[in-house]
Protein backbone atom coordinates (compact mmCIF):
# COMPACT_ATOMS: atom_id res chain seq x y z
CA UNK A 1 0.00 0.00 0.00
CA UNK A 2 1.21 3.55 -0.86
CA UNK A 3 1.14 5.59 2.44
CA UNK A 4 2.13 8.77 2.80
CA UNK A 5 3.61 10.12 6.33
CA UNK A 6 1.99 13.97 6.92
CA UNK A 7 4.39 14.88 9.75
CA UNK A 8 7.35 13.46 10.86
CA UNK A 9 7.36 13.42 14.95
CA UNK A 10 8.18 10.06 16.91
CA UNK A 11 4.27 8.53 15.84
CA UNK A 12 4.81 9.48 12.09
CA UNK A 13 8.38 8.41 11.77
CA UNK A 14 7.99 5.08 13.62
CA UNK A 15 4.54 4.36 12.05
CA UNK A 16 6.11 5.18 8.57
CA UNK A 17 9.36 3.35 9.86
CA UNK A 18 7.57 0.03 10.79
CA UNK A 19 5.10 0.17 7.80
CA UNK A 20 7.89 0.38 5.18
CA UNK A 21 9.57 -2.74 6.90
CA UNK A 22 6.12 -4.61 6.45
CA UNK A 23 6.62 -4.25 2.90
CA UNK A 24 3.98 -0.55 2.16
CA UNK A 25 5.60 1.89 0.07
CA UNK A 26 6.05 4.69 2.57
CA UNK A 27 6.14 8.55 1.21
CA UNK A 28 7.64 11.13 4.18
CA UNK A 29 5.88 14.76 4.32
CA UNK A 30 7.43 17.02 6.15
CA UNK A 31 7.82 21.25 5.81
CA UNK A 32 11.59 20.45 6.40
CA UNK A 33 13.32 18.79 3.88
CA UNK A 34 16.54 18.38 4.84
CA UNK A 35 15.20 16.58 7.98
CA UNK A 36 12.57 14.38 6.05
CA UNK A 37 14.98 12.86 3.24
CA UNK A 38 17.69 12.31 6.54
CA UNK A 39 14.69 9.76 7.67
CA UNK A 40 13.78 8.61 4.34
CA UNK A 41 17.05 7.24 4.33
CA UNK A 42 17.49 6.01 7.67
CA UNK A 43 14.31 4.06 7.55
CA UNK A 44 14.94 2.07 4.15
CA UNK A 45 12.96 -0.12 2.43
CA UNK A 46 12.64 2.46 -0.26
CA UNK A 47 11.15 4.91 1.96
CA UNK A 48 10.84 8.31 0.05
CA UNK A 49 11.04 12.09 1.52
CA UNK A 50 9.47 15.42 0.44
CA UNK A 51 6.76 18.02 0.76
CA UNK A 52 3.59 17.39 2.65
CA UNK A 53 1.80 18.13 -0.90
CA UNK A 54 3.94 15.01 -2.45
CA UNK A 55 3.64 13.22 0.62
CA UNK A 56 -0.49 13.71 0.01
CA UNK A 57 0.02 13.35 -3.88
CA UNK A 58 1.48 9.70 -3.19
CA UNK A 59 -0.38 8.08 -0.60
CA UNK A 60 -3.33 6.25 -1.37
CA UNK A 61 -3.61 6.28 2.52
CA UNK A 62 -1.90 9.45 4.46
CA UNK A 63 -1.61 9.39 8.09
CA UNK A 64 -1.74 12.74 9.83
CA UNK A 65 0.49 13.24 12.95
CA UNK A 66 0.96 16.98 13.65
CA UNK A 67 0.57 19.49 16.38
CA UNK A 68 -3.19 20.13 16.93
CA UNK A 69 -2.05 23.60 16.77
CA UNK A 70 -0.35 23.31 12.92
CA UNK A 71 -3.05 20.89 11.48
CA UNK A 72 -5.28 23.37 9.97
CA UNK A 73 -2.60 24.85 7.66
CA UNK A 74 -0.80 21.23 7.25
CA UNK A 75 -4.42 19.98 6.02
CA UNK A 76 -4.85 22.60 3.71
CA UNK A 77 -1.18 22.27 2.29
CA UNK A 78 -2.54 18.67 1.49
CA UNK A 79 -4.16 19.64 -1.65
CA UNK A 80 -6.90 17.74 -3.54
CA UNK A 81 -7.33 14.57 -1.08
CA UNK A 82 -10.89 13.66 -1.87
CA UNK A 83 -11.31 9.61 -1.84
CA UNK A 84 -8.09 8.64 -0.17
CA UNK A 85 -7.90 7.54 3.62
CA UNK A 86 -6.87 9.80 6.26
CA UNK A 87 -5.98 8.15 9.21
CA UNK A 88 -5.47 11.37 12.03
CA UNK A 89 -3.74 11.11 14.71
CA UNK A 90 -3.78 14.70 16.16
CA UNK A 91 -4.04 14.63 19.89
CA UNK A 92 -4.70 18.49 21.03
CA UNK A 93 -4.16 18.89 24.50
CA UNK A 94 -4.83 21.78 27.39
CA UNK A 95 -3.04 20.04 30.49
CA UNK A 96 -5.59 22.14 32.13
CA UNK A 97 -8.62 21.48 30.67
CA UNK A 98 -8.30 18.33 28.45
CA UNK A 99 -8.71 17.62 24.86
CA UNK A 100 -8.42 21.13 23.46
CA UNK A 101 -11.62 21.36 21.61
CA UNK A 102 -15.00 20.90 22.39
CA UNK A 103 -14.88 19.81 26.09
CA UNK A 104 -15.91 22.43 28.80
CA UNK A 105 -17.62 20.89 31.67
CA UNK A 106 -18.69 16.97 32.64
CA UNK A 107 -20.92 15.47 35.24
CA UNK A 108 -18.61 15.06 38.03
CA UNK A 109 -18.33 18.79 38.37
CA UNK A 110 -21.98 19.90 38.01
CA UNK A 111 -22.23 17.20 40.96
CA UNK A 112 -19.85 19.28 42.94
CA UNK A 113 -21.72 22.44 41.83
CA UNK A 114 -24.76 21.32 43.93
CA UNK A 115 -22.83 19.78 46.55
CA UNK A 116 -20.22 22.14 47.05
CA UNK A 117 -19.38 20.98 50.56
CA UNK A 118 -19.26 17.16 49.51
CA UNK A 119 -16.00 15.51 48.93
CA UNK A 120 -16.61 14.58 44.86
CA UNK A 121 -14.91 11.49 43.50
CA UNK A 122 -16.10 10.66 39.84
CA UNK A 123 -15.87 6.71 39.72
CA UNK A 124 -17.16 3.27 38.00
CA UNK A 125 -18.24 5.13 34.77
CA UNK A 126 -16.88 2.00 32.36
CA UNK A 127 -17.51 -0.68 34.73
CA UNK A 128 -20.75 -2.78 34.32
CA UNK A 129 -22.31 -4.07 37.23
CA UNK A 130 -21.85 -8.35 36.00
CA UNK A 131 -18.04 -6.95 35.91
CA UNK A 132 -18.46 -5.74 39.63
CA UNK A 133 -19.38 -9.83 40.02
CA UNK A 134 -16.67 -11.21 37.76
CA UNK A 135 -14.07 -8.51 37.33
CA UNK A 136 -11.21 -10.84 36.41
CA UNK A 137 -10.51 -11.15 32.20
CA UNK A 138 -8.40 -14.35 31.95
CA UNK A 139 -6.02 -13.02 34.88
CA UNK A 140 -6.52 -9.19 34.18
CA UNK A 141 -8.64 -7.50 36.45
CA UNK A 142 -11.08 -4.39 35.27
CA UNK A 143 -9.90 -1.33 35.63
CA UNK A 144 -10.91 1.40 38.39
CA UNK A 145 -10.71 5.13 36.70
CA UNK A 146 -11.31 7.58 39.37
CA UNK A 147 -10.49 10.95 39.62
CA UNK A 148 -11.19 14.28 41.98
CA UNK A 149 -10.16 16.37 44.12
CA UNK A 150 -10.03 15.33 47.76
CA UNK A 151 -6.81 12.81 47.87
CA UNK A 152 -8.68 11.28 51.10
CA UNK A 153 -11.70 10.35 49.60
CA UNK A 154 -9.97 9.10 46.74
CA UNK A 155 -8.31 6.71 48.81
CA UNK A 156 -11.10 5.66 50.37
CA UNK A 157 -12.83 5.01 47.00
CA UNK A 158 -9.73 3.06 45.69
CA UNK A 159 -9.98 1.38 48.89
CA UNK A 160 -13.71 0.03 47.54
CA UNK A 161 -12.90 -1.01 44.51
CA UNK A 162 -9.79 -2.83 45.29
CA UNK A 163 -11.94 -5.00 47.46
CA UNK A 164 -13.98 -6.22 45.62
CA UNK A 165 -11.68 -6.81 42.86
CA UNK A 166 -10.83 -4.28 40.40
CA UNK A 167 -7.78 -2.18 39.50
CA UNK A 168 -8.15 1.20 41.03
CA UNK A 169 -6.35 3.89 39.16
CA UNK A 170 -6.18 7.52 40.39
CA UNK A 171 -6.67 9.70 37.12
CA UNK A 172 -6.07 12.97 38.46
CA UNK A 173 -8.40 16.23 39.84
CA UNK A 174 -12.24 16.00 39.91
CA UNK A 175 -12.46 17.79 36.27
CA UNK A 176 -10.53 14.63 34.53
CA UNK A 177 -14.48 13.45 34.40
CA UNK A 178 -14.08 14.88 31.09
CA UNK A 179 -12.17 12.35 29.87
CA UNK A 180 -13.40 9.51 32.21
CA UNK A 181 -17.44 10.37 31.21
CA UNK A 182 -16.39 9.79 27.51
CA UNK A 183 -14.56 6.92 28.87
CA UNK A 184 -17.76 5.68 30.49
CA UNK A 185 -19.58 6.50 27.23
CA UNK A 186 -16.99 3.79 24.76
CA UNK A 187 -17.48 1.10 27.01
CA UNK A 188 -21.42 2.03 26.80
CA UNK A 189 -20.99 2.12 23.21
CA UNK A 190 -18.94 -0.39 22.28
CA UNK A 191 -20.74 -2.82 24.21
CA UNK A 192 -24.28 -2.31 23.60
CA UNK A 193 -24.38 -0.13 20.45
CA UNK A 194 -21.80 -1.93 18.50
CA UNK A 195 -22.86 -5.38 20.06
CA UNK A 196 -20.30 -6.93 21.78
CA UNK A 197 -21.77 -6.92 25.29
CA UNK A 198 -21.09 -6.32 28.96
CA UNK A 199 -18.65 -8.99 28.61
CA UNK A 200 -16.08 -6.53 28.55
CA UNK A 201 -14.21 -4.21 29.97
CA UNK A 202 -11.29 -1.57 30.09
CA UNK A 203 -7.49 -1.84 31.44
CA UNK A 204 -4.71 0.38 31.89
CA UNK A 205 -1.72 -2.06 31.18
CA UNK A 206 1.63 -1.35 32.21
CA UNK A 207 5.16 -2.81 32.58
CA UNK B 1 -17.50 1.86 56.73
CA UNK B 2 -20.74 3.28 56.90
CA UNK B 3 -22.03 3.57 53.12
CA UNK B 4 -25.11 5.38 52.38
CA UNK B 5 -26.03 4.24 48.34
CA UNK B 6 -28.27 6.33 46.88
CA UNK B 7 -29.69 5.03 43.57
CA UNK B 8 -30.22 1.21 44.03
CA UNK B 9 -30.32 0.09 40.04
CA UNK B 10 -27.82 -2.47 39.24
CA UNK B 11 -24.98 -0.80 39.98
CA UNK B 12 -26.12 0.29 43.01
CA UNK B 13 -27.33 -2.75 44.23
CA UNK B 14 -24.31 -4.88 43.37
CA UNK B 15 -22.14 -2.52 44.73
CA UNK B 16 -24.08 -2.25 47.76
CA UNK B 17 -24.17 -6.00 47.99
CA UNK B 18 -20.69 -6.13 47.83
CA UNK B 19 -19.61 -4.09 50.35
CA UNK B 20 -22.06 -5.47 52.57
CA UNK B 21 -20.44 -8.97 51.71
CA UNK B 22 -17.24 -7.12 52.52
CA UNK B 23 -17.90 -6.17 56.07
CA UNK B 24 -19.34 -2.67 55.12
CA UNK B 25 -22.58 -1.15 56.67
CA UNK B 26 -24.75 -0.54 53.64
CA UNK B 27 -28.09 1.71 54.05
CA UNK B 28 -29.64 1.70 50.76
CA UNK B 29 -31.74 4.85 49.88
CA UNK B 30 -34.35 5.23 46.90
CA UNK B 31 -37.64 6.97 46.76
CA UNK B 32 -39.09 4.03 46.10
CA UNK B 33 -39.38 2.76 50.22
CA UNK B 34 -41.01 -1.01 49.24
CA UNK B 35 -37.88 -1.47 46.76
CA UNK B 36 -35.24 -0.74 49.07
CA UNK B 37 -36.59 -2.29 52.22
CA UNK B 38 -36.94 -5.67 50.13
CA UNK B 39 -33.39 -5.07 48.39
CA UNK B 40 -31.98 -4.92 51.91
CA UNK B 41 -33.53 -7.86 52.86
CA UNK B 42 -32.52 -9.62 50.24
CA UNK B 43 -28.57 -8.19 50.60
CA UNK B 44 -28.46 -9.14 54.37
CA UNK B 45 -25.51 -8.66 56.34
CA UNK B 46 -27.29 -5.99 58.22
CA UNK B 47 -28.23 -4.05 55.23
CA UNK B 48 -31.28 -1.60 55.84
CA UNK B 49 -33.28 0.65 53.34
CA UNK B 50 -35.13 4.02 53.65
CA UNK B 51 -35.12 6.85 52.20
CA UNK B 52 -32.72 8.88 49.97
CA UNK B 53 -31.93 11.37 52.69
CA UNK B 54 -31.63 8.97 55.38
CA UNK B 55 -29.12 7.10 53.70
CA UNK B 56 -26.92 10.29 53.06
CA UNK B 57 -27.39 10.86 56.80
CA UNK B 58 -26.35 7.47 57.50
CA UNK B 59 -23.34 7.00 55.10
CA UNK B 60 -19.58 8.53 55.85
CA UNK B 61 -19.55 7.58 52.64
CA UNK B 62 -22.28 7.92 49.46
CA UNK B 63 -22.68 6.49 46.20
CA UNK B 64 -24.78 8.44 44.25
CA UNK B 65 -25.98 6.21 41.25
CA UNK B 66 -28.98 7.55 39.45
CA UNK B 67 -29.64 7.94 35.97
CA UNK B 68 -28.69 11.52 35.05
CA UNK B 69 -32.14 13.27 34.42
CA UNK B 70 -32.28 12.86 37.80
CA UNK B 71 -29.26 13.89 39.24
CA UNK B 72 -29.97 17.38 40.36
CA UNK B 73 -33.12 16.34 42.24
CA UNK B 74 -32.12 13.63 43.87
CA UNK B 75 -28.26 15.81 44.79
CA UNK B 76 -30.78 18.26 46.32
CA UNK B 77 -33.49 15.55 47.86
CA UNK B 78 -29.78 14.17 50.20
CA UNK B 79 -29.63 17.17 52.40
CA UNK B 80 -26.59 18.57 54.15
CA UNK B 81 -23.47 16.43 52.99
CA UNK B 82 -20.67 18.91 54.18
CA UNK B 83 -18.14 16.53 54.77
CA UNK B 84 -19.11 13.29 53.34
CA UNK B 85 -17.08 11.55 50.37
CA UNK B 86 -19.84 11.56 47.44
CA UNK B 87 -18.62 8.69 44.78
CA UNK B 88 -20.79 9.72 41.87
CA UNK B 89 -21.30 6.99 38.76
CA UNK B 90 -23.49 9.07 36.68
CA UNK B 91 -23.10 8.39 33.33
CA UNK B 92 -25.54 10.81 31.40
CA UNK B 93 -25.38 9.85 27.73
CA UNK B 94 -26.87 10.36 24.49
CA UNK B 95 -26.79 7.70 21.76
CA UNK B 96 -26.15 9.96 19.36
CA UNK B 97 -24.07 12.74 20.70
CA UNK B 98 -21.86 10.83 23.53
CA UNK B 99 -21.87 12.05 27.26
CA UNK B 100 -25.03 14.45 28.18
CA UNK B 101 -22.87 17.73 29.13
CA UNK B 102 -19.81 19.27 28.15
CA UNK B 103 -19.06 17.25 24.61
CA UNK B 104 -19.72 19.32 21.94
CA UNK B 105 -16.71 18.15 19.09
CA UNK B 106 -13.63 16.79 18.38
CA UNK B 107 -10.38 17.61 16.35
CA UNK B 108 -11.28 14.41 14.33
CA UNK B 109 -14.51 16.21 13.22
CA UNK B 110 -13.03 19.27 12.16
CA UNK B 111 -10.42 17.52 10.51
CA UNK B 112 -13.44 16.64 8.71
CA UNK B 113 -14.47 19.81 7.96
CA UNK B 114 -10.90 21.20 6.70
CA UNK B 115 -10.96 17.80 4.29
CA UNK B 116 -14.48 17.47 3.15
CA UNK B 117 -13.35 14.69 0.37
CA UNK B 118 -10.98 12.47 2.68
CA UNK B 119 -11.89 9.30 4.44
CA UNK B 120 -11.24 10.52 7.60
CA UNK B 121 -10.21 7.89 10.47
CA UNK B 122 -9.28 9.12 14.02
CA UNK B 123 -6.94 6.88 15.81
CA UNK B 124 -3.91 6.07 17.39
CA UNK B 125 -4.65 8.78 19.94
CA UNK B 126 -3.41 6.81 23.21
CA UNK B 127 -0.62 4.58 21.65
CA UNK B 128 2.80 6.14 22.42
CA UNK B 129 5.40 5.67 19.80
CA UNK B 130 7.21 3.24 22.30
CA UNK B 131 4.17 0.95 22.09
CA UNK B 132 4.43 0.86 18.94
CA UNK B 133 8.08 -0.44 19.02
CA UNK B 134 6.94 -3.16 21.94
CA UNK B 135 3.13 -3.28 21.66
CA UNK B 136 2.87 -6.66 23.89
CA UNK B 137 2.86 -6.00 27.69
CA UNK B 138 2.83 -9.25 29.78
CA UNK B 139 0.83 -11.25 26.70
CA UNK B 140 -1.87 -8.47 26.14
CA UNK B 141 -1.15 -6.29 22.76
CA UNK B 142 -2.01 -2.26 22.94
CA UNK B 143 -5.47 -1.79 22.02
CA UNK B 144 -5.77 0.76 18.99
CA UNK B 145 -9.03 2.65 19.09
CA UNK B 146 -10.58 4.14 15.76
CA UNK B 147 -13.47 5.42 14.46
CA UNK B 148 -14.76 6.97 11.12
CA UNK B 149 -17.43 7.28 8.70
CA UNK B 150 -16.18 5.52 6.03
CA UNK B 151 -15.97 1.08 6.43
CA UNK B 152 -13.25 0.50 4.57
CA UNK B 153 -11.22 3.50 5.30
CA UNK B 154 -11.44 1.88 8.70
CA UNK B 155 -10.63 -2.00 7.64
CA UNK B 156 -7.31 -0.30 6.00
CA UNK B 157 -6.73 1.50 9.32
CA UNK B 158 -7.63 -1.71 11.18
CA UNK B 159 -4.75 -4.14 9.28
CA UNK B 160 -1.98 -1.01 9.57
CA UNK B 161 -2.40 -1.59 13.24
CA UNK B 162 -2.66 -4.97 13.19
CA UNK B 163 0.32 -5.89 11.09
CA UNK B 164 2.40 -4.03 13.44
CA UNK B 165 1.12 -6.25 16.60
CA UNK B 166 -1.88 -3.76 17.77
CA UNK B 167 -5.16 -4.83 18.73
CA UNK B 168 -7.51 -2.53 16.73
CA UNK B 169 -10.85 -2.07 18.03
CA UNK B 170 -13.49 -0.13 15.99
CA UNK B 171 -15.38 2.59 18.06
CA UNK B 172 -17.96 3.43 15.44
CA UNK B 173 -18.48 6.99 13.46
CA UNK B 174 -16.13 9.78 13.35
CA UNK B 175 -18.34 11.63 16.06
CA UNK B 176 -16.83 8.81 18.59
CA UNK B 177 -13.63 10.48 18.26
CA UNK B 178 -15.25 12.68 21.10
CA UNK B 179 -14.68 10.02 23.41
CA UNK B 180 -11.29 8.73 22.04
CA UNK B 181 -9.46 12.17 21.98
CA UNK B 182 -10.50 12.03 25.98
CA UNK B 183 -9.08 8.38 26.10
CA UNK B 184 -5.62 10.32 24.26
CA UNK B 185 -5.39 12.67 27.08
CA UNK B 186 -6.29 10.05 29.78
CA UNK B 187 -3.31 8.41 28.44
CA UNK B 188 -1.42 11.83 28.04
CA UNK B 189 -2.05 12.56 31.64
CA UNK B 190 -1.32 9.75 33.25
CA UNK B 191 1.84 8.91 31.63
CA UNK B 192 3.13 12.28 31.82
CA UNK B 193 1.19 14.29 34.65
CA UNK B 194 0.94 11.55 37.01
CA UNK B 195 4.13 9.99 36.39
CA UNK B 196 3.49 6.71 35.39
CA UNK B 197 5.32 7.38 31.91
CA UNK B 198 5.12 5.74 28.64
CA UNK B 199 5.47 1.98 29.25
CA UNK B 200 1.48 2.18 29.82
CA UNK B 201 -1.34 1.39 27.42
CA UNK B 202 -4.92 1.13 27.25
CA UNK B 203 -6.52 -2.15 26.63
CA UNK B 204 -10.17 -3.57 25.70
CA UNK B 205 -10.41 -6.84 27.46
CA UNK B 206 -13.32 -8.94 26.34
CA UNK B 207 -14.61 -12.78 27.11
Amino acid sequence: MKIGMIGTGKMGGTLGKLWAEKGHQVFFGSRQPQKVQELAAQVGHGAQGGSVAQAAAYGEVLLLGVPWKAAQETVQSMGNVDGKVLIEIVNGVDMQKGPALGFTTSIAEQIAAWAPGARVVNAFNSVHWETLLEPDFDGQSATLFYCGDDAAAKTITAQLGAEIGLDPVDCGPLWMARQLEPVGFLWIYLAYVAGQGPQTALKWLKR
